[in-house]
């Protein structure tokens, strides 16, 4: 089958590799009809990570279920269904706990798994025109036959689940205010979240005109960070009180004022300084152990320097890490299917598999508009 | 009235101060029958605040009220009360919402008030024969009368709840595995509230033999931290997993093995390894946004080196702040009625009033087994 | 000053009553620009409760305050205030616990307190020019200064949070299907409040065909359930499931399909039928311990026939009571203010207080659209 | 295999029926070492359910894994295991959000599946030399090996969780006051748990002089329910207030006091009584939507005469069903495993397969102490 492979730095084709098959009672075998290229995608294409070349890119699939093995009982040749970015079993502790996202089994040594991605196991990428989907009872969400709403539906494999899961680790609650830092896919899905839920006023702070003008549009605030402190900008329209909830759609890649360098706790620490006393921060968007390209030893390591003293100061509380997308995606599949979400206007292009080379290389320049590019293998 | 008046860096009289009095209709005046010294009176005591000499020290406070002013509804002259150290008045937004630590009435400009501490407030300390109690009807809570439990009960103005508060920060449940680090008073109460709540095992964390000692008689496991990582010792009795769940009863003061060298967010950091993933750290104490005694110039400002890849990666949560002690004091209290929680085990001395000197330079240093001192005026 | 008093059976007149004053060190004095009538006010009315002549009606108030006792902090004269249906303390336990409408000062003897209302403690209504406001710090929620959204504000002091406790109590979530039995003014705030937290769909239940156009203006599917059963209706739309949650915002009037006659414990029954196995049940309309008009003396101590056995088969859960509007008053007020809600959709008539007499007669008996009034004394 | 088999009412015979094997990649095959009797068990022993004779018993059961199918990844032979009663898929709606006891997919038409249990899915029960156990990697709860704790793992089948699982429904907390209603082995397990969980007390409510003694020795206040009304009388051990959360370990074959006469929503309403406003219910135990022996017709069909008024004007809350068995047995297990709970204190007979149609018999007459009966096969 034809697949994007990663060659090396800055470099994918779309080669021929070997069909996937079912390899145990529990798979699924998927025709892939939609798969989603990802920020997250970027940090190996950059070659940021340890990922080597020959990796299959693509954690965000969803298509139609051409086989299954022996073992599955309710997924069926012919449903169309979405698959969450993060691989998991369903039976371990984690999984049961309401955590498939740090799944005990699917990638052995490591708490969670993932698609196509460096040290999430053994799972080839959706990039492509078929997909091996393990345990596939619990990781395939049905969707309505058809062609209807797969832009949106297609989001449901990681960032409607992730924006939403800034919210729920903020524990957002109706009449609260909200900042939402970056209004990237991410950042706009946890906007559009907060206002979902009830929020009264959401702040979207970024540097991108193109990127507040859409904040706006879904109703969120728009924050220019580079016209002024976004801290102050926010408490002057709070009665210098702050908000009541914050999320961290950035992460470690964070910029200072001006894009003038990189500065991976400034907005973690401008969180602290934007939320007021009692309230909670959401953090779905990135932090790593190990950052060779960070601009300092200990940030190469995944230390740093937090405003802990005003954190404890104001008593916040903080949930991190990736999505669990499976304790979200058919309640957001539901809000679709009824016409209450249409998370696609964050999708600027939709394009067949083979023009992903040129997809990937416009999307890491961010020029063009590529903000949210969606691949169609076969289309 | 005597009271215990702060003089100069490791200097405290007992001195006669004017009769504190009904100012507002909502207040009571108590006679003071306990009040405890506290670690973090010796902040103060050691010069390393920016208190001026003259306040009067004691937010650990409970006593008889004497009268009460013409606004108060429930409470009434003869009741046995205690009293949070957290002064609040019971209908701000905080309040309201559970946070009475973060009134914002109390203490203009500033989210949280209490008795005798430097910046929080204008309210006298209770290390003297009376006390001024704002918004009685809110602040006190009334026990049985008679002198049954005195020192359990005295311990429901701070450290109980405090420790109890570190469990619910780290949502600790029933058959949960939990580390306290740090098992000085407030740690000890932290490991005893887990085993309260239900927890399977709990580790607690410290290098001193005598508060390990103790620790182990209340049931939880003792980790000597200078006889080797105690990180690595928690995880050899975890099948390598590590705990659920992880309290900080240390804060900023944090020394590293050997007590070689303050190292400010060591303890926070080893709980970062001490969770596993999907976890919960409750931190009920303390780091401070300014210290100017702190190692470097980051830690002054309150900036520490943490390891927020690492806690990212494991998805954890983490919740800190002094303790909203009215949330919890009633139940608290029951318990102690009811004798299925006898605090006062953590109480090593009790003294009259007329020997707080001594007492503050005995507990300063440690010495002479001075770990907690509950004084008694009038006695 | 002017005042809505019973007289008898179906009639209230306008008549001078003693002015109200400043009783106790908290109390606030409010002159009042808006005063709704409740449905609730309609059971004195037609005499169903022991209600003497001479009791001023009216606990949906709002006003600007006019003086404030020696005792009161944060609440000035000139403020604009709403005021909780519920009269509470805010420090006994059960405000403390976030129950103000189970306060255990205001009344004693009795769990709750309100204006104007039989048995709920001596707190004359607001159908009047002035109110006497109990705790006012507490009982106070400030409001923008000016005229702007009196008639959505005034809907704060009761019907607002009494619709979102119903999707409170059943746990409303988004992305969830919900049913609401009733599409009066509760039911519909009820309806609007489950859309503002998130549900993806939600069914409202009435036998009038106004009310219905109502629930579908707002975004909610309606069923009338006098063309058919609503269970089926319901389960037709839902692939036979049923709906995750419901809400009871009809209470123990309710009446058989085509009204053919009272059957108190229809519409919870129905409630049982029509939501899941696993889900809630949210209850805050209006059960009675003793009902004199009921239809059979088990219904007259508050007895009802329920179907328990099938409730317990699908593991339902369910939460009732009346609302405690200090829960949520600030909240949704904060939707109001950023324009996110804009609750007057319900309101159907403005009026002078003289004009209460009639309104009192039009609304009960349902005639000429009126379904929801505000009087405006002194307007 | 030998097997307790049920051939009419009053009558079970151990006999031989076919070897259980394999069916399903997802089995496992498991040699019972341990089953316990229900008290459900006698429901269909007595004939008042529609099983069938040639039904096997059992759906308490735990042993050794004997062989698994090839899609079982986690479970392997010679584990030993102790099956939750639900059987469930762990990939399905309710499954996955924590309601495996209402799984909808191990008995299609139905929520919830179980082993040897008329109407509960084609899964023959445990009282027997082998168990087949479907989706082994979800159903299986893995013990240490050997033969320790073997009559308290035994208990995590169902009645420890069941019982604990009626302290979640009431949302049992640290202080505060419970009342369970029962203290048969359920009833037993829930005021354990309810200790377990950090209440200040616990009144257990019974009639049997042997059940209530068992209640004191683990930490509960008996209350002779033939000795006088027990609302009352726990209302005189509660300055009048009553308990905070109530538990039915009862169910619908509730008695009047002196045991005159059954009748159904006795236990309900005496809690709706003995619980204070605010308060939440619990209802592990056992209600049905229909009972041919019920005392009237409405109870034959499941509707029962509830003071709805009562639970309304008190706010109460209430949570029923049968227990989600493994929400709750990781947990309890390593609470036995530490040391913490010893929930086999309520059996009180261990014996070899071949003479459960005695024990049924002495069990079902309540005779010669027979409370818990744990079967032993091959012993």
């Amino acid at each position: 089958m034809k697949a994007v492979v990663y060659k090396e730095p800055f470099k994918v084709a779309v080669e021929t590799v070997p069909d996937p098959a079912i390899q145990h009672p529990n798979d699924a075998l998927v025709r892939v009809t939609s798969s989603a290229i990802c920020g997250s995608d970027l940090h190996m294409y950059e070659g940021r990570t340890a990922a080597k070349p020959g990796i299959v890119f693509g954690h965000e699939n969803m298509g139609i279920v051409e086989d299954v093995g022996a073992g599955v009982t309710t997924i069926k040749k012919g449903d169309r269904v979405v698959l969450p970015f993060n691989v998991a079993c369903g039976f371990c502790k984690n999984c049961v706990a309401g955590y498939p996202g740090f799944c005990l089994t699917v990638n052995p040594g490591f708490a969670g798994g993932a698609y196509g991605y460096v040290a999430m196991g053994p799972y080839t990428g959706g990039q492509a025109e078929y997909l091996r989907v393990p345990y596939a009872d619990y990781n395939c969400l049905v969707l309505p036959q058809g062609k209807e709403h797969e832009t949106d539906f297609i989001l449901l494999a990681d960032i409607f689940p992730t924006g939403y899961h800034g919210c729920e680790l903020a524990q957002v609650s109706p009449g609260e205010t909200v900042v939402v830092y970056g209004a990237g896919p991410v950042g706009l899905m946890a906007a559009y979240s907060a206002l979902l839920r009830g929020a009264s006023r959401v702040f979207s702070v970024d540097r991108v005109k193109e990127r507040l003008d859409k904040a706006q549009q879904i109703g969120a605030i728009p924050i220019n960070f580079d016209q002024g402190d976004p801290v102050q900008q926010i408490k002057d329209q709070t009665d210098g009180e702050g908000v009541d909830k914050g999320i961290d759609a950035v992460g470690y890649q964070a910029v200072t004022q001006g894009a003038k360098k990189e500065e991976p706790a400034t907005v973690l620490n401008a969180l602290i300084n934007t939320v007021r006393a009692t309230g909670m921060l959401g953090v779905p968007g990135l932090y790593v152990p190990t950052d060779p390209g960070a601009p300092d030893a200990s940030a190469k390591q995944g230390l740093l320097s937090v405003a802990i003293g005003r954190f404890f100061e104001k008593a916040l509380r903080m949930g991190t890490g990736q999505c669990n997308v499976k304790r979200y995606n058919r309640q957001l599949r539901d809000l679709i299917i009824s016409g209450r979400a249409k998370p696609s206007f964050v999708v600027s292009h939709e394009l067949p598999l083979e023009q992903a080379p040129q997809a990937y290389e416009k999307f890491d320049k961010r020029i063009e508009g590529y903000t949210k590019v969606v691949l169609h293998p076969g289309a």
